[in-house]
């Protein structure tokens, strides 16, 4: 919790929360302290190409297969103390208490600060864990170069430090995060023992009726753009309810009309939408649903409806025995575990199609998150660790 | 046409439309114009303490009744070259063929230039006809001074100009004016007899629900204010729709949501609401309607919804004379006409309650006023002035 709080300190904005914002000082600072706390564990750090952080309890050796623990230390602008960090102190937390009871494991551990998970910056994240699987280039990331972000100088100073051996492998991954919903939270479930991340599918959709004064235009002559769109944001709306036993979740995000003057009906809108979920059969229903709906409000109000696709991901399922080792973890410490998938993307996501992956969940307060009042209680964050530890044990012991 | 042209040229803003606003240059430049128009008609020039221009055929006596007939030369912000031009164009140009043909009019005419009709300079509009009536006073003028807007000097400056003498009294008030709908375009007819002038109440909607993350928050746990906000945008649509047989128009009409973030569902809206018509009962049953639905959605969606009312206006009838002698003027003309209420609001209503006031409205293509592709065909604009000056006869004759 110190360690939480100290770099939560390091870095607070004038919002409140948390700025640090990957490849900024605050996070080279909050990387520098990371190592530090990595090598008092007896850890030896390494580096990436990207600036991604490693710490190994087996002097980074070449060729060998390791378990890897970890998370990212980058926020959103005014972010929370805990969105990253926890499963990152918490890995190496997990260390020191193995090293402190004096167990060896049969597989060496390595703890991981992925480099810009969150997508804020660069409207694309996981920076880090796509460019330790080889989907993602240096060149693409020095392509998003700007005046207030050297990209080639910080590329330049990550590949002076020390290297990560690059023919070591994984023999699986764990994440420990917080749920950032209010799941656990709502059902008094102290575990997520996380199931799958889902696939987000995001589209700007525009509506286009026609701008007339809202006095002199009666009911029936108009192409109000505005009613066009709430009722295509109730149809969205719908397509969540539809698919909600198959956890597909459907949002209007966000809306904006033109012009916006109190006497003239709106002729613009533009509304953003996120549909996601795991399972894809259930998604594509969604998103059919709300085409489909278009449509039909399209064709009935004179509107034009366009959509234009921003991103498109796919559901990742986590590896069925990582998800079993976490339960059973959980319930050997008494904790009360119950399966779920992520509402949110993490690095797990990434990692999961190459080794087994699994992540563990703790319960966010009210489900705030990305936020100042991002929370989660002392006991939880105990409890989380716990759940990291012993499944890293068990998997490790397991071999 | 070629005055309407010039008026409009002299104030073309970067946006392509005129930029008159009230108090500005331009418009200043436009009343200087207008004088000396009014000069070569014939009229004696006079202003009043708030700026508003006047031209009498009787040289301004004092205690003598006059039938008044004009509009304003104000603009919006990049609107249109007719809105108000027209009206006083037409009071000129009528005043002048009654002279070129030898009528001479048992009550004296008056052409009348309201400073400041339009709302959007101070959130009120109708400035110079609610002086005239001594409804508002030069110290809530001068109240709303600002760095950009010096009122109090410009007010000294229009003091210091020859002054109507206020004991003058109006048998009448006529008024020219583009429809600024589509009902006139959409019936093919010429000319509208306006019977009434709506008042409009004119609501800020606040929704708040709660901000979580959109892919975390199941659906059955979200308090979605902009889902909210949709539901209450359609209400508004429906009142105006049960209302439709008493002209009753309801608009929602400007929306923000906050965050606003790919991945948050909105968590407070702000809605924009106009409603408006010309019978009192109608527009209390759509506003009931409004807050009934608003009741509904906030229980059960769990967000709580506040009303702020901005505005509350009372619809105003034009009188039944007035009305009948328009109609009867456009038919003697051969035109077609109709009686038809205003959308918007006009200097007429303000005049209304005192004397007899009417209105004739000439059709707006495709309905665009207030933006740069306001236009009203040249044979419109003949008829509308024939009309104008055909009815200022009747009424002066019949005396």
């Amino acid at each position: 919790m110190d360690r939480i709080a100290l770099l939560a300190e390091r870095a607070r904005g004038s919002g409140g929360g948390v700025d640090r914002l990957a490849f900024s000082s605050q996070e080279a600072e909050a990387v520098g302290l990371v190592a530090g706390w990595m090598e008092e564990a007896g850890l030896s750090v390494a580096y990436d190409g990207l600036g991604s952080l490693f710490g190994s309890t087996d002097g980074n050796t070449p060729d060998v297969a390791v378990l890897m623990a970890g998370s990212h230390l980058d926020s959103v602008p005014n972010g929370g103390a805990y969105d990253g960090v926890l499963g990152v102190i918490g890995a190496i937390e997990s260390v020191e208490a193995m090293r402190a009871a004096g167990i060896r494991l049969g597989t060496p551990l390595e703890v991981v600060a992925w480099r810009c998970e969150e997508a804020a910056l660069f409207g694309q994240g996981r920076l880090g864990s796509l460019f330790f699987t080889g989907e993602l280039s240096l060149d693409t990331v020095r392509g998003w170069e700007r005046p207030d972000l050297p990209l080639t100088r910080l590329l330049e100073e990550a590949a002076s430090l020390p290297q990560r051996a690059s023919s070591r492998s994984l023999r699986g991954y764990l994440e420990l995060h917080i749920e950032q919903g209010r799941r656990l939270e709502a059902s008094g479930t102290t575990i997520g023992a996380v199931t799958a991340i889902p696939g987000a599918t995001r589209w700007k959709i525009t509506l286009s009726g026609r701008a007339d004064h809202s006095g002199a235009t009666p009911m029936g002559m108009r192409r109000d753009a505005l009613a066009a769109a709430a009722e295509l944001i109730l149809a969205v709306e719908r397509a969540g309810m539809a698919e909600r036993d198959h956890e597909t979740v459907a949002t209007a995000s966000a809306i904006h009309a033109l012009p916006g003057a109190w006497n003239v009906i709106p002729g613009l809108v533009e509304i953003q939408t996120d549909i996601r979920g795991i399972e894809q059969e259930s998604i594509d229903r969604a998103l059919d649903f709300v085409r489909e709906a278009a449509r039909g409000i399209a064709s009935q109000r004179q509107v034009e409806i366009s959509f234009e696709e921003k991103t498109r991901g796919k559901p990742v399922r986590l590896d069925d025995g990582m998800v079993s080792a976490v339960e059973k973890t959980a319930r050997s410490l008494g904790l009360s575990v119950a399966r779920m998938p992520s509402g949110a993307g993490h690095d797990a996501q990434t990692i999961a199609p190459y080794v087994p992956a699994g992540m563990v969940f703790v319960p966010s307060i009210e489900g705030i998150s990305h936020a100042p009042g991002e929370r989660t209680r002392p006991e939880d964050i105990l409890a989380g660790v716990q759940v990291l530890a012993g499944t890293l044990m068990s998997l490790a012991l397991g071999e």
